[in-house]
């Protein structure tokens, strides 16, 4: 890269004001930085500027990955189908509309590569003939597309976005954790280098497949992913996965009798709380869902929530809703508000949450228009469950389950990095078999891994900056230093002083920019913060007697020191 | 890049023998090297020795482009179908069939970029605004897709292939000269860098239009294009385009009476010579072409051949083509073989060759049957032509128009490169107008410059290989030096001697493979010559007395040194 740019020379210049479309911060500022540009919805061009933050990105990336011990190869960007309806999945990702092709001139399909397990098995089940060729990773950076339903916040859900994508192949399940240790370290080397504050949190694997799962997460305030993690150990996970030890309750060893109380049109936690003076976690909360067109009940503590990606997973369930009224009065015999484990039909499933297994002397519904049941204990009215499940949602205050000793904590992130062990689904399908040591053939435990790295330079957009502009961490800053003489009149002190710096600097290889517009003063810094470079020289009025004045831009510093120093 | 590789982890694994559909030496050697591997027809996968070439090549570009002051950005790699139908190519394109896309999940239609004249200026529309944004010069480096009719040669006419493409805009036609001799001259630089040999030759522009054009050609024996290029000077151009002084001719000085003369079933320029005894130089070959459904006549020297592409550009024709036997005898009132510029219907217009310019008392067909015309005089016998065009084609031998000292010699090459001037064409078409300095709105100038990355890896490929395998310059090579010792056996010397050497050269940061597999050292020796590195260091019997033997791959010298010397 040219270290050496004069502000004159940024295509395209920076602008004022607000922009339309942009719901971020980062995205706006992006825009009024001339960092990226929208074509149609989700496709950008991106700018010089972005073009150095990207291939830092990427080169710290590039870096990392060789150093792990992984080839880089570069897959066809364009996908026949046929390898697509080898793996299954062609069906799906056209019903998810996300896949993107078209027919080429002889008439077979063709398309963009929203990911590409297919074509690096196909190419495994061609070239990869024995054990010893074993561990093997694969990785590129390449552009993916992805036909999202509603594109949004600039390059942090486009539609064309990059990428760089792994995929470990080994002989065993051994082999295959082994890979996907390697490539976990990595990441966490990566993002540390980049500059991100980041956590790396357990996941819900969604669409990819295969056990074992962790994302990283840039942390910022307008994440599209909920975390919890803990303040004592590492722990961190998506919410839609996270464990935890939630706040226990004494519950009375008095053995009362069960009584079934009229609770008139009384149906929520809050509003039986005040009615009846008791903790919310003396009671069992009864949802009445459907999955896959099957009502269930499930039981969990009063003041707790039912986390719906848990209870699908347990379920195994294609489709989860919440229960029409209808089908809730047909389930339980009675309204919303009014269902409980106890006196349920049994034809219906029922499923128990963790939180249930140690409670007694509880109320839930009774099943009947307006009544609850008081005092129940599994046992005595009812028989106790034969199994319980971790269908609830963790949240902020409650204990971590790692270390037992920390408190989770709420934040928002942006998945900038996802690793995963794929097993040997992939492998299978694509007919992939290797020659074992003792000269049987079989398939390969494979594991995936991936970056968005134009993600990342959006998220590190949104992760630092102010009202006043962008703030780049000095690794994958487009230019280090900013020079803004006070005026750039031929002639001036300051002129001579900054050309000579400028010149100076450039001869050195340090990566500087040089605001050589004769704008006004004010403008020229408004727009060094807008664009985020870690350190703006200002040669102003003591230029003459060879002092400058520093300013950092992420603590906002400043000082004056000699020209010569810098 | 991580300099150092063992053999044993290369994927794929070279292998042996003949490889099926591949046509060229080059494409052979890289199939059986593990540098790409076929997907689809035109589509490739490429392994991780073909990344570093590519890294490397592309290192170049990109040095040479930041130098020369352009700004690297990235254009999104999809297109909107509408900035297709602004620019007016759409149609074209897809009448065509190299243009690749689909309709996005809302119905709008998308093209994967063939080019990217139209995104970039729509680009210049929106944020080009005034003449002191210029010259300004945007470049990037990333896929195209073409859907060739028949993608051949592995990555030389490959549907996917990776582009460095550069568009310069100026506020006259004097700044997009300077931009264009700017971008003409970082060429000549790139492939030099390279380690090319080429030559740049004027061009015929194609179907991007605009004026002024230069290719860059790789010189190879299985290159596309036939070239002329000067023995003594620089001049060079496609034979499509060559202009060359042809060898002259002594014509009579003697008037002698025009005849018409039997020739009785002699119609070629070869039986007329036999049949009359006279020089094919003293005779004028009259030819019928249909340009755009009209018939035309064009006359050259009987030793000359006509040249479409020119011809085609004299009149400024879509389609051209040689006339049939029954437009001829329409056209001339006799069979093929006998019209002439004498006699000939006065509605059919004619175009001379400056080959004709000189004659006098030739021979030409007579517009009947069996019959010529000899001793023909301009300006007695039919009126003198008004005007000359240069319609014939050059050929090796002929003279050098650029220094009249040189001669024509024929060679074969590969385009890697190429520059044009586009004027203002797309500008005016796409709506940009700038401010000039009169503060009155105008369309820049517009150059655009494009390199072919994948296809330099395969020319070089072309360019320099033997029967052993590829042959890379040091500055693109994947790796610098390959070791092979003469076995590797644990506890053997070679071995010892050969870890330590790949050790020590490691650490240093040199570029190398070490062959640490146990196969033959005679299979060894041709995967290193497979492979391509420019040096291969045998540590063989010697290694104990600290001596080994370094073999340079191109040019075959082998020389015995000092392990320590290298």
């Amino acid at each position: 890269m040219k270290p050496q740019m004069r502000v004159s020379q940024i295509f395209p210049a920076s602008y004022r004001g607000d922009v339309t479309g942009a719901e971020t911060p980062g995205h706006k500022l992006l825009l009024r930085a001339g960092y990226i540009r929208q074509v149609a919805a989700g496709l950008f061009h991106l700018g010089p500027l972005a073009m150095r933050v990207l291939h830092k990105i990427e080169a710290i990336v590039r870096e990392e990955m060789n150093a792990s011990g992984a080839l880089e190869v570069n897959l066809s960007l364009l996908q026949p189908g046929d390898l697509w309806r080898q793996s299954g999945r062609l069906e799906r990702y056209k019903h998810d509309g996300i896949i993107f092709g078209g027919k080429d001139r002889k008439g077979s399909d063709l398309y963009f590569a929203p990911t590409a397990e297919e074509v690096v098995t196909a190419w495994a089940a061609a070239d990869l003939r024995s054990h010893k060729q074993m561990p093997l990773t694969l990785w590129q950076m390449d552009w993916k597309m992805r036909d999202e339903l509603r594109p949004r916040m600039g390059l942090m859900r486009g539609r064309l976005f990059r990428m760089k994508d792994a995929y470990s192949f080994d002989a065993d399940e051994e082999g295959m954790r082994r890979s996907y240790q390697v490539q976990r370290e990595a990441y966490a080397r990566i993002f540390t280098r980049m500059g991100f504050r980041f956590i790396s949190v357990q996941a819900d694997s969604g669409a990819i497949g295969g056990k074992g799962s962790a994302e990283f997460m840039a942390l910022t305030n307008v994440g599209e992913d909920t975390l919890l993690n803990c303040d004592h150990c590492d722990y961190g996970a998506n919410v839609e996965k996270a464990e935890s030890i939630f706040a226990g309750f004494e519950y009375s060893n008095e053995s009362k009798p069960l009584r079934k109380i009229p609770t008139p049109n009384v149906r929520t936690i809050e509003e039986l709380e005040t009615f009846l003076g008791i903790s919310s976690r003396q009671m069992v909360k009864t949802l009445i869902y459907v999955a896959d067109q099957v009502p269930v009940a499930v039981c969990c503590r009063g003041d707790l929530t039912v986390n719906e990606v848990k209870l699908k997973n347990v379920l195994g369930a294609g489709v989860l809703e919440i229960a029409t009224e209808a089908v809730v009065t047909a389930a339980t015999g009675a309204p919303v508000g009014f269902a409980g484990p106890l006196g349920l039909k049994s034809s219906l499933r029922l499923i128990f949450d963790t939180s249930v297994k140690d409670m007694r002397s509880f109320l839930c519904g009774a099943n009947e228009t307006d009544q609850h049941f008081l005092d129940v204990h599994f046992g005595r009215d009812l028989p106790a469950p034969v199994g319980f499940h971790d269908v609830h949602t963790a949240r902020a205050g409650d204990r971590c389950v790692q270390c037992n000793e920390g408190t989770l904590s709420e934040s928002r992130g942006i998945e900038v990095g996802h690793v995963f062990m794929l097993q040997q689904g992939y492998a299978e399908k694509m007919g992939v078999a290797f020659q074992g040591a003792d000269t049987k053939p079989r398939a390969p435990w494979m594991g995936c891994y991936g970056i968005g790295t134009t993600r990342c330079l959006h998220a590190m957009a949104e992760q630092q900056c102010d009202e006043k502009g962008l703030i780049w961490p000095e690794a994958i800053a487009p230019y280090q230093y900013a020079i803004i003489p006070a005026a750039y009149k031929e002639g001036s002190v300051a002129k001579i002083a900054a050309d000579a710096l400028f010149e100076r600097m450039s001869q050195r290889g340090d990566e500087v920019v040089l605001d050589d517009r004769d704008g006004s003063f004010g403008s020229k810094i408004a727009d060094a913060e807008l664009f985020g470079f870690p350190k703006i020289i200002v040669v102003g009025r003591k230029a003459g007697e060879g002092i400058i004045e520093l300013v950092n831009r992420m603590t906002g510093e400043r000082s004056e020191v000699s020209i010569d120093s810098v």
